[in-house]
């Protein structure tokens, strides 16, 4: 970390830094320039947030970080890509996994129809909610444990990997024993106290990032899950807020070819949550295919306009078998290089 | 709500939407306009969702929300402002409330003499965090029940009442037995679980609001505490996420005058969050009370650069005191209108 | 338009809405629901401005525009997609095209090679700016004329179009002699002076979007080309300002998708700002054309670490080699649906 | 400015490095840490740009800017504020300026009617636009030089000095015969060909913050009218492009206190912009003054409902008279420190 000096920092308040790094388990190196001073503090084994603290302390300007703060999810940690398996279907493998299912779980019938439909579409994995959360408490909260159960027969039926959310720590231990996967939602990226209760789960966990955060905030909310032990992690983009309005979401495809290269964990991306546009959500799973996703997560359901959350963004049966379709076709070719110049 | 055919819309397509309307347990008007045909649902006792996932049915355009969602929380619900006692402190009455404190609890001595200084400097409540959310693993993350003892001694020390965060639905008894009014983070404004557990609590509850959280999204969050038979909540506006990195986040104080409109809710503003700036907490605390901010909660350390946590926005003793002494200062004149044009 | 009535309202108030109304030229329709009335605003000959500033009128609770605002860049005007001709490249039509060159026209020697270079490579069009908008004005701000002379030069010995931005009306006929293509830079977006000059060129248009402009607002920027003459209009996205630092701009590749689906003009991808690094150039390239852009905009320098401008983002000649191969590259293939489920 | 070598950085690489920095007519001056080197660039007289540009040099893992970027516009340059005089009203002195008027110039009537109404009310400058940045072009442009007359007729008959907007450097000359000041318009913040006309004009300038501008943009945008040689500079916050929607920009009133830290310059604040709702403006009217603000400039029509552009911004006569009392009222006291404590 580095201590920019002010331009009238007197020789005191520099001594004052310099001590204050020692303190802080760091050595202090200074260098003294025509217009001011920077005190960088060396080491790894100090206390970060003393130094960041310097910010108020006299004649500093500002302190700056230098290195990443996370440290396990970090490539540098672990060059190889990490593979996470979900009751055997392998997410960061050599091939991209689509999981499809409907928002919510309504009823027995909606779940088993949909879950044999996306498995013939080319589905390897089932999402469903049972435990939703919704901006209003007026809107419909999921059918929780009878969910469950129903997500459990549909496992059954089509071989499918289950996927659900859990919002409390109270339900971690239940949902574990049905779920093969544990999504946490966007809106809890950073439910700490969530995140170390998962983080000593035996299921592998699928992070989503919050619609606020940073990608560096990310990475160190999947820190706070392998650091407590729990290395089974897949994050998911989902989009985040920006002044945009025209999609619910702007989804951030940069931040998973960025993702991939600051951290060895896999990543997926969420079409439906990031455009919340039935229309844009083929061209969307495509463009995460081609900037490196690992996989795409999609809302589908019998009948969206009768869906009891998330209608607007879930494709129907067909509209995914098309979404499906689309991911396997080659990309638009490029104009050949020729003598082009028009005379004039 | 309003449902937007689409221009090329056929008889059947709008039919279709009527049909569901009524379906919905609504009313259907329909207005033909020389483009297009609206199709209104009138009345207040239908499923709104139902309506909303209508913007997926064939020849509709877009599907407009025309009322707000929420109601117990409303100023239309209630004309008259709520005022919440804290312990004795009315938040939302003729006065504003100053909220002060570290951040975090470090240690008795630090506690207590922050404590007792910020009780002379003339703050009426107490802060200090038990249980901290920290975007590290390694950073800091509160002393826990140890800091609720010292909180509870500060409060029996000088009878200012204390606010603390609750992270989890696991602390909420242990917490209420401590503090006298809990705080939901901004990173827990949309965690449900918690909202639900907190709306039986017997204690009232400052809300914050998330960073990336609409206004309306914010009074939602509130609407859960009402709806689940807690009425005892101050909203506190802490600054948003956007593109500007000057500030940790940038104070959205228009937001606290329009919670005000919108909700009979008292609204308090937290400065050092809303900034992350000591420099900038006195001039924002000034504004926050112009703009009809029923409080102030600023953080305050004895020694800011040794702080374990938030050490860049916490003011020292003689800054409170600053601070303190501009709330009362009367506001810049206006230049008085005279003949002011100078002759070329 | 719709004009929603507050619970409140009066029937006096709901009467001064209706003649408003007709004063502006739209049939009135009304709706009473139970709880409050919307008055409709219907016909196409009216002022929609008058409509808009019934928000303020008493008893008004808030006004709502139904139909989108553009309308010769709208698909509903021309349903099938516009081509544009560059001097014989056809930016919309069966290929993607790609444009590639320095971010400035340094000198005449780093120009010539790299023209050579990108069309080697693959490139169809050349871009290097002359006139550079420059957020300091300490900064390098183009070579002007002289680099329109090598621009010309390069073009000729290349074959390659030539694409350069254009910062005021006063050098729109200079600029006009040596560029196929004039781009209007994400700054100038809303130079609405700008823009009527040039809708009376005789060449095309490439029109970034501002950083923070709506997709809605960037289609109404061309409207001002198309309805002032010059329908010969390409859009870039270029990316638009977000919270995120990790890159530059969040490049928003779900509006391209957008634009492309509410209007005939062809869209191209900046993935150079968009991402501001060199290392995320070839994913976003590859996502952009996945996603249904009709072409990419690349920044290339022969040396990015001596470039005067956009340095961190410029790509080498061997790194433009291999992210036009990339674009060639099949898609990842989709983990085939089998059992998965594992026996627990 | 400190260049970080990434951890694997070889001995050579780190070299080139230095050897750059050399180039660039800097003092490197290496730190060699237990996992990384830093180099910093010491002096004042080199190149930044080739710094910068060093991000992509092999080995290098970011750099890092440590001093601010402008210069004459800086506390630094200039400790004392400047105090603006526009036609005798100085802006930036001891009491804050009202600025008021329509949005757009409409009719000789409606001009000289809003100019003797908010002087009558107290405001000491007159706004109106003659020339209009409309988003769609289908809006009203303003009527010109029409318009400009009817300020200059305003101007005598109240003595008031007038701002109004320019657009397009072509325009420059004409407006300066007319106004007093003139403005830059939020979107025309980066056009820097218009920014450098001005810079040689002899009026004062306002220059609004573009919508999705850093401070520190904003302060550049001015350091290019204070380094072509006009210092009479007033800033102006009008709000930021945010997520929120229910106010049409994020007023950003840190940004205030902000740049006049960091800078000499008067700053006012556009409440109106700002929030874009009439029942917000007294509140951020009086905010922005508590903040510091030197001013601030609002819209005010005879009948907002019927304005032909911002009607639902504009307030009417007797809002502005609220609003211009609502500045001098007292702050609302502090509630006093007691023994607050209720015994449980």
């Amino acid at each position: 970390m580095i201590v920019n000096m002010s331009d009238s920092a007197t020789e005191e308040q520099i001594e004052h830094v310099i001590q204050r790094i020692r303190e802080a388990g760091f050595q202090p190196h200074i260098t003294r320039g025509t217009e001011r001073t920077i005190v960088a503090a060396v080491g790894s084994g100090g206390r970060r947030h003393e130094i960041e603290a310097l910010s108020v302390a006299p004649g500093v300007d500002n302190v700056v970080a230098i290195a990443q703060p996370f440290k396990l999810v970090s490539r540098q940690t672990r060059p190889q890509p990490s593979v996470v398996d979900v009751a055997g279907v392998k997410i960061g493998g050599e091939e991209v996994v689509v999981i499809a299912g409907p928002c919510s779980v309504e009823s027995r019938e909606q779940l088993l129809e949909t879950a044999q439909a996306v498995k013939r579409a080319g589905a390897s994995m089932l999402r469903g909610g049972a435990y939703k959360p919704r901006t209003s408490p007026y809107e419909f909260q999921g059918l929780g444990v009878e969910a469950l159960k129903i997500l459990r027969e549909a496992r059954e039926l089509t071989g499918l990997p289950v996927v659900t959310e859990v919002m409390s720590t109270e339900d971690v231990d239940l949902i574990c024993e049905y779920a093969d996967i544990l999504q946490v939602g966007a809106r809890n990226m950073q439910n700490f106290a969530l995140l170390r209760r998962l983080a000593t789960a035996n299921k592998p966990i699928l992070l989503k990032r919050g619609p606020s955060a940073l990608v560096k905030e990310w990475l160190l909310a999947a820190e706070y899950l392998l650091s407590g032990g729990n290395s089974q992690v897949v994050l998911c983009e989902r989009g985040i807020k920006t002044f945009e309005t025209a999609t619910r979401n702007t989804i951030d495809l940069a931040a998973i070819a960025l993702a991939k290269e600051l951290s060895h964990l896999p990543v997926i991306a969420d079409p439906s949550h990031g455009t919340g546009k039935q229309s844009l959500i083929g061209a969307i799973s495509r463009a995460a295919i081609a900037v490196g996703a690992d996989g795409i997560i999609v809302e589908v359901h019998p009948c969206p306009e009768r869906a009891l959350s998330d209608g607007p963004q879930s494709l129907d049966i067909p509209q995914f078998e098309r979404v499906m379709r689309g991911l396997s076709a080659p990309l638009r070719p490029v104009l050949a290089p020729t003598l082009h110049l028009a005379r004039a």
